[in-house]
């Protein structure tokens, strides 16, 4: 086997997203992920640090993605507006995946308590990058953090139906609504005993 | 030693969090809590499985309040009002607690990866607790994971503020305020490419 495999990456994700479907996480072995693929155990080393990086190896460039678009946006841009553009460019990142490989990713991680953990401290990591891009658009505290939350919430509520098989749409599509909904949410009435502010909107 | 010992929990949970800030968690055995306690190794197994219990002790049952009071709100509160109600039935439980405490127990599971995934983890699931209670209230999914999501973030970023020890006022207050703050950011204008939906409250 030479050392070069034409995309030797996308053929180990591959075999390693459907044997994890077939037998589970922990009953696969780098060396299975291997020879499913048809490449050597050394080539998946080349790729990859350990068979968790083949779920979580795009990670950090996506919450960086998240963090540019968020920075980047026109300064016109409220806390909402600056998020909106952060999961448009996730959309575009994770949108751009094999569905029926996400569908496989997402319910491995489901399955696994250790891999969902992992999971759960992307997203919480993400938010704080976005939260540290509002602040310095001169975003102030508790809004940044409170924006950067709900929008990974929009963006983990939007995944779940994406990649659970509970929503055919694009990504993108399914973003915009979730995001639409939880305004929608957010605007509704409050019990007396708490502050009901008027949203800024109705002004 | 007695088999009864006043507050012996009590003093386990004080002895362990200072050790803890003082040392580290993992620097800290469960003998040296009970010693540091005035009890012994045996009266600390018969209150904690093992240290690690001693930070999330009570989490199930906060899970289970959160979730009751959502479930119990009345019928004709909306997604968000039910969940303000489940995050008032957090702030009495969390907010009872001494603040000095919970200011070490923050320190100690920020500042350590493992304790923070467990904590993230945690949260995780009010969410998914709480969204089967709005589901059980007739709310259609994604609204209903969708409220959960942001309710659980604003507990989270009240409770970095009031036990991070960046806001002095109590906590039911910190979460009202975070909520209130949550409905302005949500309520923000979007870029163009987006649904702008009209919040419910101005019609």
């Amino acid at each position: 086997m030479g050392r070069w495999e034409p995309d030797s990456r996308g053929r180990l994700q591959e075999a390693a997203l459907t044997l994890f479907a077939e037998r589970g996480f922990d009953q696969t072995t780098a060396a299975e992920i291997a020879a499913r693929a048809g490449l050597t155990e050394r080539t998946f080393f080349r790729h990859f640090a350990d068979k968790r990086e083949v779920l979580f190896g795009g990670s950090e460039v996506l919450g960086e993605r998240i963090a540019e678009a968020v920075a980047s946006a026109p300064s016109s841009d409220g806390p909402l507006a600056a998020v909106a553009r952060g999961l448009d460019a996730a959309a575009a990142m994770l949108g751009a995946f094999r569905r029926d490989l996400s569908r496989d990713r997402h319910a491995v991680i489901t399955a696994n308590p250790e891999l969902r953990e992992r999971e759960l401290a992307k997203l919480a990591d993400y938010a704080t990058s976005v939260a540290a891009a509002l602040r310095d658009r001169g975003v102030a505290e508790p809004a940044a953090g409170l924006a950067a939350e709900a929008g990974m919430s929009v963006l983990r509520v939007a995944m779940q139906r994406w990649a659970g098989g509970t929503d055919d749409r694009d990504l993108a599509m399914i973003i915009r609504d979730a995001l639409a909904e939880l305004r929608s949410v957010a605007a509704g009435r409050l019990p007396p005993e708490h502050h009901d502010v008027t949203p800024e909107s109705c002004h």
